[in-house]
Formats: structure tokens, C-alpha cells, sequence
């Protein structure tokens, strides 16, 4: 009997995958590798993230028929693999609706089905167009210990499910996650979780997704934190990971008597509904694979570091998981274009990256020259196809109509469409996928040209101010212990190049000035006068205020790109393009 | 006594507005009209659509607070103008979160708000992104009646408000909409309401938004029945228009009181929450401004007639309400440009809109001259551009990149996109809006160039199918008593020629065979094997599933066009583009 409780502990093993929406095969694959890679560790129970069967967020897949039939067909294979172990999976689920669900299945049965209670439905989330949001909070016990299991946001509410399930005897709280990343995401995450763990006495395992899904990435850093919320283990972050943790559940059965509130709650199985018995406890010895960890001796990383990191995997993803092999990037010898080679060179490859400089007659010696020694630098294959004869010959071609007219923005974006134009043509015949180059800023105050350098297939910097590209690109020459983007690149004012002389200081504010009115603005929804308010020049505020509300239409067709900041342009921020209100 | 009795009329009129999103000045300026012709012609009560004050959808701009006070700011202006009359009137209500709320005002007080209780958060809507449901079923008494206010989706469900309403003493339910078109939807929605009101015994007065937004556009047609369900007043559709009916409540009464099981309901006032009491009764005499039809009596348009109008008015909108006068349309002399074209001079007249013709190597001699006869015929000025200079400049400048290769689609889209690069720089030269000229059946299949044929700021017939093409423009001819759309137009091949001889048959199945198929892949989530089982050749099915699986990332950079089928690609279609998963 004594022998029994010495043995409440859990070996869980967390599976972070690298799910692809859609991709059945794929994905079940990765899970009966990781099912038996759990088993081969001794652990008791294997979880997997989130909606982990079909991807996350598989958006209007869910109401095909076929679709849902595909995950039940998958997870079906799933629970064959399961002698001998447990394993908590997230599907969709149908009954008389459909459901966010986890799959409780142990050795060879599926015994039970959670369904979401907390659907998100703000921000790039719009579950309620999907799920119906469960109602139920049951206890398993999975050898020998109470397990409660809820998905992503239900964590997030303090008298959410894990309080309910803690109260009703889960000593453990299993969690599977899909959760995309921005910068500062991960500490606010791992607190809450904490804040968790210790206010309900119960261990928490965290399983987040990894990968990345057209805007989304999904950071992983799955986390197991204690009963008085302090961290035993973590995955990595923007990589697939499996992580093994044993779980000592008999100290939160002693934390829990020594606290009063507990006491007449501890009695396993009171009210729950299913019971998962394992016929044989686990052999296996307790260790942890890794050693437990405080929080303090975790190497946080920089924040450019983890955008960087986070972008890489992005566009890797988007590139692979649409059948791409090759990339084609528009090289002007600007630090846009030189950081998204970097990223696509440090996720790729040098022989899947193509350069491409396309000088027309405004372009400065260095446009040239610079991109050539990026090209060198980074190790990839660069293409010169001047654009002046096409330039020229749309002049010729427009004379009549623009008779009597002056240059203006007109002639500027011609430029800038026939490099888009010459792109696609590349991206067409050869099959490479074209990356765009611009930024943040340049996206929220329509500084970039429609068909022009917005024309391509992924946006890796999208969501990236100005001011964090030049501090990425300082890190990855950081990183290089050379100057991998070369200085005169990060030096040089930043410039179209479309007509004689041409600066963006002549028409926007400085970059430094300017992206903090950006964030007030676009981020956090901030009016003109509180952002005057905050110090800021009248001025620089209702100027950009008035181009990000006129740039709309351009951003509606833009192609998408990796979220990274807590708003991003896209899903992430819905608004009309007709719209009288001017927020200036 | 009996008087009083007698005098149990309710004179309503229905401000069928067209609102814009986010133009407080504008929609404050139409509702006051409305409220001032109201009270000219005697009514106690004048009702306007939901969110009138702020237009439908406002989206995002929801969560700027200025775009809340503002709205607040309005709201006090209506009822500052209700002297002597009551007023229904949608607003967005914030207390403790954000309602879609219609106000009840009488007599220069806000005497009641209404949270909208049922939200869609389907198709086109978020609606539970922005909103909180409401939980109360308030009736109000005005000029002596019971009155019941409910929005839009509210009387969509039977056991809804408007039951709940009427059980508690409403004789009328007024119901205030922004309900967006699609065809089909009218019948179906006079339908429901029809039996709503029979079912509850009570008046209904449904008053929809009138005009475009973005993808949408709301087609008025409000409605008065009675309580037996018959047509009383149906406003315009595609018009503003103020709708006059005089309501007979004392028959509502009589009614109820045959019916045993309405006896005990029938004590107005005993539950409800506010009052609005009249200080005189109406001396207008009983009359109605307009007739009362029996649905027979209602000239049901035909389908292309009413697609047609929804396109004009989409259009309208959407070039007006975003401040351009004039647009622009590539003409190439086949039905697609030839009926955006005719539909443009429609809604903004003949000389708002200016054509180009930009023939190639590969274009037919009907390419031009029929884009000339169209021009003439509508009356629109015609700009000849050739593109075969600038074509032949890319080919020189890309000659080196493709040397060895063979002409592929590259060559075919660099075309495309020269048209899309001139069409660009007129609209930035001289501010014209781009209308494109894309089908749904093109749209569907990615038979279309990205940048090229798909550039410009809104797509009119994007969610129209290629057959529906055919039958608007013959359509068009049979309303103009001559061959406006060109016969030589409606009955040539379809071509892009893009290449010599090229025809979309080469291509594509032939559309009457595809158009079926689309409908049934896209808009219904039917599996390639449910349509197969339907009689289609399987061969057809799978490939054109193929093409519009493949297609999602084209789609994505796509602009807004007008949502006129059930399910339109734009926010009532969200596919991820990286899906593994195919429909084939």
C-alpha cells in the first residue's frame, strides 16, 4: 500500500509537433513516431498539441464532411497505437456540432472526449464561427492520478476548467495548446501558467504547437511547471521537441493537506465521469531526463534573437509546406531586402535563395553594388536584369495618354511594377517562390507600391517596424561575428529609388519618430490626441494616422505575412477600406 | 372609451437609409430628414436600420473609442430631434462591453436600448468579435401599442425575441436589419417574417439598410405585414426609400382575443420594463400611403434583373463612398469587361467612365473593334493602347534569364501584367478607380493572372458566375432594346489570348458544364465524390476541384468585389492557403 503511493508519480511526455493543416498522413506519422519514441522512454502518458490531427487553425476546412471524416479516420489509427499507454490528442470532434476536442485514449480505447470551453473569437481567432464550446470539466486517472485536460484559452481563465478540474481532484492539468506567437507572448504565458500551477496546488503540463501556418507561427516552448509554479521542464522554442518530465504528484497530495482549503476535495474520482485504469503501474525509474529548472536559470533569449528565430521558421514553413523548394527575392541593396535573404539563406539554404537586381536609371552605384556583395556574403546566386529598356519603353508606350501631365507618383510605381512584373516572370518560368521585402511601416503607411514590391507570394517582414529590421539585421551580423549584411547597407538612408534623389525621410517622418505613433495606433488603438498626448509631434501624428487610414485598400491586397507583434495586418485587424471614419 | 379603442392605430414610417460606415456627419444628416418627413406625414414612429448611426459593417473600428463616443455623440442628436415622435434607431451601446443595440426614443428622451440578442457569427459576420449579447425582451408602449424591438438575426429564430415579445404584449415587432444580399435571400426572408408574424399574431415592420459596403451590399426591400402575414408595404430594393403604413393594431387585438391560447397574455404592459407613453393620441386619419398587397400582387423580378441592380448599386457605392469619380476598365472586347463596363456607366453615367483597349501580338481584330462598337454603344471614351513595344522589351530583358527554356505561362502572364501595370498608372496618373473584370468561375479556378487581369481597386463581377455573365448581359441588351453588349462579344469563344488561338475550352471545361461544379464545390462543401454521384464526369470534377484548391493563394491578393451568391470568396470563404488537404 505504501508502495502504491510511492508510486504517484506521472512520466508524461510532451509531443511538440510540427502539425501541417490538412495533411493527415503527415501528421499522424509524426505522432505514432513520437507514441512509440514515448513509449520506448517508459512514459505513462504522450500529449500532442491542439487540433493536432488536422493543424491548426484548419479555418472553413471544418465544414467539409470529408474533412472531419479524415481526422476520425486518423484518430482512429491514433488509439490503435496506444497499448500499453495513454495518450490526450487534439481533433475536431462532431456530434451534434462540432467540437475543439481532446481524445483521451488509453491502451487501445478511446474512454473519453474533452471539448473546449473557452473559444477564442478575437484577434486572428474566430472559434465561434467554427466550435460550440463544451460544458463539462471530467477527471481521468491515468495511472493511478488525477488528470484534468483542457485546450489553449481554457488555461487562460483563472476560474476556468483547470480550477474546476483541480477542485475535483486533478493533481495534474494537461493542457494542449495551439498558440501563435508574438514578441513578449512567452513571459506573459509562462506567468500565467504559474499563476496557475500554484493557485491550484496541481502540476501543469503546457503542450504548444511549433510551426508555422500562413500569418501564424506557433512557438512551441511547451512548458511542466510544479504545484507551487515553478518550471521542471520546457521545449524548445520554434523546433519540434519531445519532453519527457516526471511528474512527483504525491507532493502535491502533501501540499494539498497541509492547505485547509483542499482538504475536503482530495478524494480522487468523487464526480467524475470517465476513469482511465492503466493495468500496470509504470516500472520505469523516476528521473527527469532534463533537470528541473527555476525560471532564473532559463537563458532568456534577446528579443531579436526569438523575431528572428521566429521569422526563419515562418517563412521555412510557408515555402515547404506549400510545395515550394526555391525563393526569388528582389535585391535593392536596402536592409529590407537584405534581412529577408538572410532569413530565407539561414532557413533554406544558399542554393534555394535567388537574388535578383533590377537597377533602373534613379538607382544610386550602390544598389548594384551593395547587393552584390550581400549576394557573396550570404553565398547565393544573384540575376541582374536592368529594368531601363522597360522602363523606357512604357514611357513610350504612355506618352500619348500622359500628354501634358508631370511626373508624378504615376511614372514612380511604373518602376517599381515592372521589377514585380519580372519577379513573377522569373517565379512563373522557374517555379521559385518570390518573397516580398517590406516592412511594417512601410505597410501601415502605404510606403510600398501595389503590384510593385508588394507583388509576391510571402511577406516575411510584414509585421516588422523599421526600427526592429535595422536592430535583426544587427543581430544577425552579430551572430555572422561578421558583417554578413554589409554596413553600407545598414547605413545608408533608406530609399525607393524611384525618382532622381528620392528619400522616404522626404515624405514620411524618421523611422524612430515614426514607429512608436505606428504601435500607439495600429496596435493599440490609441486616438490621434492621446497619441499627441504622449509627447509626439502634432504633426508626425495626424500624418500617419491619415496614411495608415488611406493605405487600407493596398494592405487588403497584400500577400500574408508572419505575425510577430500583438496586432498584425491581416486576420489580426479587420477593417473596411470604405469608411469615412479618419481616425486624424 | 371606445374612442380609445378605435384609435389602437400605430402610423409607422421605415427609414430605409443609406448609411456609410463611419460617416457620423452623413448619416446623422440622412436621419433627420427622415425623422422631419416622418413627423410631415403624421407618424407616431420612425424606425432606421441597425448600426444606422455608424453604417454596417463598422468591424474593427469597434474597438477605437473615438469611434464609440462619436457614435454616442450622434445617438444624442436624434434624440434631440424627436420631438413629438418615437424613434428606433441602431446604435453601438457600451456599458461594461460593446452591444449592437438599437435605441428607443420619444418625445426628446432615450427612454429604452435594446441589446441585440442573437449574433451571426457565420458567412460575413464576426459579430461575437465585437458584441456582447443582450438578455432582455423589453415591450415598449407607444402611442398606445405594444411595441416589440428587436435586430436583425433576432428574427430569424422562432422561439426568438419577437415570441417572446408578442407574449408579453407586443402587438408589432419592429425589427431594424443590415441584411446583405444574395439572390435568392429576399423570398426566403419575406418567407420567415411572413410566418413570424402569423405565428405571433403581431405586425411586423422590418426595416433593412439600403446600399454597398465593401463586399457587401444590403438591398433594402423592408416590409410591414400583418398578423395574419400578409404584405402590407414593402419598401424598394437597391433604393433609399421612407415606407408609410398605417398599422391596424385594434385587428391584432381581435384576433388574439379568438385565440385561446393568447386570453391570458393579452394585459399589455404587465411585465415589461419601460414605458414610452404618448402625450396625444395621433389625429392623422387612418389611411395608407400605399395600398395593401397580397404578395401575388408583388412583380417578383426576374433573377438577372435583380443580380444586375445589386451590382450597379455595389458598385456605385463602393466607387463613392471611397471618393473617386471616375473609373477605369481594360476593354478586351470579350462579355466579362463588356458588362462591367455596361453596369459602370449604369451607376456613375457615361462620362465617368473611360475604357482602354491594350491589344497584343495575340489579340484577335475583334479585340479591338468590339471593344470599339461597346465603347460607341455606351457612349464611353475609349483609350488604344498596344502593349507590344513593352512586351517586346521584357522579352529582350528576360532573354538572358530564360535562355533554354520554352514559352510557358510565364511569357502568357507577363502580358497580363503589362495591362495591369498601364491600367495602374492611368489610375495613378489621373485618379481613376480600376474596376477588374474577373468572373467567379475565373476567380474559382485561378484562370486569371495575379498583378495582371486582377489588378484595380474592386472586381464587380467577381462572385458571378461565368453562365450568370451571359445571361446579365443579354439581360442588359433586352432592357436597352438594342445590342448594347455587342452580339459579335456575347457570341465569341472565351479567350484570354494570351497566346495564338488560345481559348478557355483549351483550358477548362466548357462554363455550363464547370459553373454547376463550382457552385456545388465552393458554395456548398460538397465532396468531388457527392458531386461525381450527381451525374458530373468525374474527370471534369476533379480537375476543376484541383484548380480551386490550388487557386487559394490568388484569391487571397484579390480586391473586394460584390457578394451576390450564397457564398462569395472574400470573408465568407477563409481557407488557409498552406492545406495540405484536398477536396480531388
Amino acid at each position: 500500500m505504501s508502495q502504491r503511493v510511492d508510486a504517484r508519480r506521472l512520466r508524461i511526455a510532451m509531443a511538440q509537433i510540427n502539425a501541417t493543416v490538412g495533411d493527415f498522413a503527415g501528421n499522424l506519422q509524426k505522432m505514432l513516431k513520437a507514441v512509440n519514441q514515448a513509449k520506448a522512454l517508459g512514459a505513462d502518458l504522450v500529449t500532442f498539441p491542439e487540433l493536432a490531427i488536422c493543424g491548426y487553425p484548419p479555418e472553413d476546412l471544418l465544414f467539409k464532411p470529408r474533412f472531419i471524416a479524415e481526422t476520425r479516420r486518423c484518430l482512429q489509427k491514433v488509439v490503435e497505437a496506444s497499448s500499453g499507454i495513454s495518450i490526450v490528442v487534439g481533433f475536431a470532434d462532431t456530434k451534434e456540432d462540432i467540437y475543439n476536442a481532446a481524445a483521451i485514449i488509453h491502451d487501445g480505447k478511446l474512454v473519453g472526449v474533452y471539448h473546449k470551453i473557452f473559444l477564442p473569437n478575437y484577434g486572428v481567432f474566430d472559434e465561434n464561427r467554427y466550435f460550440r464550446a463544451g460544458d463539462e470539466c471530467p477527471v481521468y486517472i491515468i495511472a493511478g492520478v488525477g488528470v484534468g485536460v483542457n485546450i489553449c484559452e481554457d488555461i487562460w481563465y483563472e476560474a476556468g476548467p483547470a480550477n474546476i478540474q483541480a477542485y475535483s481532484g486533478a493533481e495534474v492539468i494537461v493542457n494542449i495548446s495551439a498558440s501563435p506567437y508574438y514578441f513578449g507572448k512567452r513571459d506573459a504565458r509562462e506567468k500565467m501558467i504559474a499563476t496557475r500551477a500554484a493557485d491550484n496546488v496541481a502540476i501543469i503540463s503546457y503542450n504548444n504547437l511549433v510551426g508555422g501556418q500562413d500569418e501564424l507561427v506557433f512557438d512551441g516552448g511547451s512548458l511542466v511547471l510544479d504545484e507551487k509554479g515553478r518550471l521542471l521542464a520546457r521545449g524548445k522554442q520554434f523546433e519540434e521537441d519531445l519532453i519527457l518530465a516526471d511528474l512527483d504528484v504525491e507532493a502535491v497530495s502533501q501540499t494539498r493537506l497541509q492547505n485547509p482549503r483542499w482538504k475536503k476535495e482530495l478524494v480522487l474520482g468523487e464526480e467524475q465521469e470517465w476513469q482511465v485504469t492503466r493495468a500496470t503501474v509504470s516500472e520505469a525509474p523516476f528521473n527527469t531526463e532534463k533537470p528541473p529548472l527555476s525560471p532564473m536559470q532559463v537563458e532568456m533569449r534577446s528579443l531579436p534573437a526569438e523575431i528572428y528565430d521566429a521569422l526563419v521558421l515562418g517563412t521555412v514553413d510557408y515555402v515547404a509546406k506549400n510545395g515550394f523548394k526555391k525563393v526569388l527575392i528582389g535585391l535593392s541593396g536596402g536592409i529590407d531586402s537584405s534581412l529577408v535573404a538572410a532569413i530565407a539563406v539561414d532557413g533554406l539554404g544558399k542554393p534555394n535563395v535567388v537574388g535578383v537586381t533590377m537597377p533602373s536609371r534613379y538607382s544610386s552605384p550602390g544598389s548594384v553594388s551593395d547587393a552584390e556583395l550581400l549576394a557573396k556574403n550570404l553565398g547565393i546566386k544573384l540575376l541582374t536584369i536592368p529594368i531601363e529598356k522597360v522602363f523606357q519603353a512604357y514611357q513610350d508606350t504612355l506618352a500619348e495618354a500622359f500628354k501634358g501631365t508631370k511626373p508624378n507618383v504615376a511614372e514612380e510605381n511604373v518602376q517599381a511594377r515592372i521589377r514585380g512584373n519580372i519577379l513573377m516572370a522569373l517565379s512563373n518560368k522557374f517555379g521559385w517562390l518570390v518573397l516580398t521585402t517590406g516592412n511594417k511601416s512601410e505597410m501601415a503607411t502605404g510606403y510600398t507600391t501595389l503590384y510593385g514590391d508588394m507583388a509576391g507570394g510571402f511577406a516575411v517582414i510584414k509585421d516588422v517596424p523599421k526600427t526592429m529590421v535595422y536592430e535583426l539585421a544587427r543581430y544577425r551580423n552579430y551572430l555572422a561575428e561578421v558583417e554578413l549584411i554589409p554596413s553600407s547597407v545598414i547605413d545608408k538612408p533608406p530609399s525607393a529609388e524611384l525618382r532622381p534623389g528620392q528619400k522616404d525621410i522626404d515624405t514620411l517622418p524618421s523611422y524612430e519618430l515614426l514607429d512608436p505613433v505606428l504601435k500607439a495606433y495600429v496596435e493599440e488603438d490609441k486616438s490621434v490626441e492621446q497619441i499627441i498626448a504622449l509627447g509626439t509631434d502634432e504633426e508626425v501624428v495626424k500624418r500617419a494616422a491619415r496614411l495608415v487610414d488611406d493605405s487600407e485598400y493596398k494592405r487588403r491586397q497584400a500577400p500574408p505575412g508572419i505575425k510577430i507583434t500583438t496586432r498584425a495586418f491581416g486576420r489580426d485587424r479587420r477593417l473596411p477600406i470604405t469608411n469615412r471614419f479618419k481616425g486624424w
